[in-house]
């Protein structure tokens, strides 16, 4: 059965209870509990992970080469500084889909730019808990393919 | 019954004709046709419409007011320099998803900015023609909310 | 009798119909309307275009020539990019007074700047609808002099 | 009686001696007496204030609080650089209309850009003495909205 | 027998006509009728297009594919932005030899960089009409070949 | 009792130790052991946190959600590049103080600028360990207030 | 007895009658007399000057020279562009404290940079009037070592 | 008989008083009176000027106009932003010689640039006082043509 | 005896296994093993350590203080970005010696420039795992002077 | 009899034996037979020169002062930075043609811009060893003018 | 003897034969003549030296390393690039005094910055022929001191 | 037996004579005589070349093709500004390492960047003198492989 690991970068595990009026009301779990449910759908096999630490985040990219077929990654604030995750995902060689709850183009200059976008298979933005999934029905056809 | 308008500008007439290496073998036909099949599954509306023209964009943009529900838009180039096309955008206040089949963050450096990113709902980039399905998607959720 | 050529760009069709926070309530129409009215008063004919095509824009600053004794062009967001229409007033050699609705140096970055600017007579900003009225006026005194 | 200020900043007080093929041969004295005679016609009375000094011109601003329905000013060389000027304009919260003789884009890159801009109500440049007319214009017209 | 699309842009049409001091006094037709007489020296089939519309250029370029062996291409003011242009070069595949009339390096900043000229064969600037007849040359030796 | 938690960021925890030239000879527990005693003073209760792990400082200001009522924050070098830290602090809502012991602004160029300021409530920097001092007395005035 | 110079720059007049929003409604002429009861209890000696004009603001700190033995400066707009104050604290050699009302890095760009930082003892943004009291303290403390 | 005015900007009253490190140990004063006589052996009348306002040293130089021949202009730390003293120096058209005691260029990087120097006939720095006397040779070579 | 600590920072646990055509195919433990016979040879005891984690590489440098006569260190992707490793090193003052594998020069811009350089004694990039044995080398003579 | 003297700047010695992907096989020598052979046909004499040395090219461009009527330089890794080159250009006032055989603005960044092509007549680029012979084509008609 | 070395840098040889409106009629030797007879006056040996090539100008600084007391150095326009005769300047630490003919800072954008001059002991600009006497004057001083 | 080339460029002639607090006490031919012994003790020949003059350095590598295995090259000042003499490495196409005794990182910010090390194999800085031997020992593995 093919593998998706979910992984979310720092301060996502505050979603759904601070700024709800940029990021919503719904929380981290209650998200990935809706990912599983779409993957058992799909017979995809999902993991999660969060963490707010960059060297954590590479590590867990690390386990994951060989056992994951796609990475969803929502990099958090390290979307515009980390190198060190881009370098994890160019290593492991992974197909890798990014994923941004809020428009990034439409906030704060800083979030314009990813540094993590040139290195991932895809990018979907600015569509909330839905990208997920949206990311979820793109990790199955790169699978199947 | 909701209606989604999916335009596509400059040089992607010319899809799965010339430079299958970065854009695929797909024609636009094609494309459009996968579209309209979906559409009809989620019981959506859907118009296609493509033109190398700002202005005939715009102009179809505008003609979308109050008729259109959602707009689903491949600026091709005009992504990188059309503050008009934003505009036209703004102006009808028609939600947007905007969608590109190869990762635009991975190419030439002008590629990198999208000035219409900042007022659209959604962008989805890099995964190929599926994207165009995955913008479909979001907009089905979007009408119904 | 003296010809002034008003020039109305792209989404300047839109006036009054979207976005009346920024632009204002009153349609294109009935701004030419007005402007045709202290045209009479002046003695000075009036003639209108609005077009959201640069090319077209372009076209018709060049029929101006030879017929045409002031543009009053008001360029949209092609303000900020088209120096095809620039070329185009240098081309033509009429005097041209460039007017914006809104304030544009108060509103986002790209828009503090024209490059049409550079090869105008006089620019006026920021005076809604009234703008037009002061060109004419300016136009008015162009033509005595 | 609505009361318009007229402020010139730092070397306008040389105008029609020095530099007539930039500026003009009219000094400020006869603008500033054809400034006059259209308030006149307007019902609008106007008082003047040149000074070369930044503090002075901010002295003055500060003057007007409360006394002055709208400001025409025309800031010189400070245009390019006076945070301070532009925070007493905010700080008075009076209406002001920026005015420039020359068109301020055609001519050494540092004066294509207004600091003062972003916070006043309308600009007119390029279009020499007449400019301050026009702005007397607009100016009645604000007040008598 | 060879064929060779000569595409001018906007305000090209204006040739002779205006500006004699920077471009000349040779009209379009004059210099359509030069390359016309050389190119039947050369054996060389030769069309001739022109238009102020990017959107008109661009459809023009896609009806040569498959048509025309060399395009020679002057872009004016789309020179230094139309990265749509430069697709449509790049998706038809026909070697492009850029012409401008004037030394675009020795005018205003803007007009120092092409973004068309990455994606030519060949590029000659400066040398007036006759750079057109230079091209043509270039293109007869690109296309024996 | 009002709570006020005290962070220090990357290499904080060599204080004293080295470099006393640019950062003074007291350690960060002797900082630590002068802070205690003004709270205590002030009727306020402190806690102290000090790790060179950006994703330790984000978990630790997580967890103050809800316990804490300002935080007194020294990111060291985090200061010129967390955007994590900076999202961690506008996740929890909790008003913070910005504490730099040297003047950031008199040293290398990429100390002068902070990403964490424009979420602060307030900053001092340049006063030594004082400056933890002085930011006790403006968190209790917050928390006053 | 020490003597402390607090000195206000442009607009810092208009404290408290206008934009209370952002800097509070707290006037200069209260603001001073807080700063003068807690001198008293510190026993410091506190002078207060404020001025528009950049030129008296340096004469005054010129004639500190040797009376001063603290300045607090809220240079207010000058912050962003008076080289010529930084000369003047560096000529006389006073210790000085820069304080600022607002958090000057949360608002326009152009207010995130101070050229007066760099030749400062000490800075104090963000904490409203209070900071002037905090910047009493320190300066209480610098002059007692 | 020909007339020179010297003038000093901001802070150079202070020479000789402050950091003696940078600009020597000789007051403004002696400077004076050593150009004084060099100038009695050259036979040119001479004036000085110093003030710390920018609006006071643009006032001088405008009183020069008719009656002066060269001016020597120290602008202190004005160099670097004035804009409003660059166009005094135009206005008034006499040929100025800029004067500067230390090497700007060998200094902070604020100081490499000089706005003024566009303008000037000449420039002088790094020489110390020696350069004013430089200066004067130079002004009296340019009288006497 | 003499100790040597060599640090690698994120992703170099990946050597060998990814990306040879950049990294070549030697493992991390395969490189240390080398280091170490070389070291024994050289009389100089050595160290090794690897982490993903910013914080971490930072706790081991502190933890070196007074234990380490040199560090080589191979920072990876934090070479770009971290500010945090730089102010280790200066605050432990151990010399250390900066080791690239690849010529960072001569792949993507970013990693052009490293942050890290201008507080280590020397660097040594593209020359392979035979850059840690120059290091070595260059270690032991430092130390032995 | 006219002349034309063809220089080439550094590397260009090496044509045709290293770097044939770049550059072609062709060989100076060879390049120089074929301009000769042309020349010949033209009624034109025409002289050539290499060097790597910045100094020697300006030397030889002093030279051909009053004795040649254009030059044709290939400034090869000059054009990008030799100021010098350009002044010599313009010292000697001859007409110039600016060669390269490869399209500069395809390749690496520095190259997109020639310092030198502000000065000359001409610039022809990307079409080989043949843009020597266009270039020869256009000097004869200078020539003829 | 006390010996002043005078170096004129590329195209400086062409002075008085080309372009006399910006570089005046006078040669260069008969400026050097001029120059030998107020050496001869002031009792200071000097030397001549012209070259058009860096490394000549590089090697004859060298060798008036223990034999000249001060070097006047026009660098043409090597001022702009030349980092290696900015080395060599101080390599010998000779004084040097750099003298431009004409004033740089009013010329194209590119001569507005010296990389020559954070290194000499003065500067002289715009003066002409005379800024070598003056900076002979200047030498003079500085070997009698 | 293998050859080595080690190059050095402008100002390098001076090492050990001038400016020992940055580059050491060590001459050139005394490095040169310690490459000498170690290259003995590989068994590689090496052969020495120095020049101030940037077309010397080019025609010296040009010289080497063919005969030279590795060059090992330190470029001087010119390592910031010559693409001619990176274009000589190319042509060549021999291996080389770029040595700096000095830090260039820690240094004036021109020093920061080099032109040249995009081209080469390895860069070694920082380490002195003792970079040579390093590189050395680097070459006779490049050679040996």
């Amino acid at each position: 059965m093919a593998k998706v690991l979910v992984i979310n970068g720092p301060n996502l595990n505050m979603l759904g209870i601070r700024e709800p009026g940029v990021y919503g009301k719904t929380t981290l779990p209650e998200i990935n509990a809706t990912i599983s449910r779409r993957a058992a759908e799909l017979g995809v096999a999902v993991e999660f992970y969060q963490s707010n630490s960059e060297g954590a985040l590479i590590d867990r990219i690390h386990a994951g080469s060989g056992e994951v077929d796609v990475i969803i990654l929502n990099p958090g604030a390290y979307t515009h500084t980390s190198y060190a995750l881009r370098d994890a995902i160019t290593a492991v060689g992974i197909p890798t889909i990014e994923v941004h709850l809020s428009n990034i183009h439409a906030r704060e200059p800083f979030r314009d730019r990813s540094v993590i976008s040139p290195v991932v298979s895809g990018i979907i933005a600015g569509l909330g808990p839905r990208g997920y999934l949206l990311a979820l029905e793109a990790a199955s056809t790169l699978i199947s393919h």
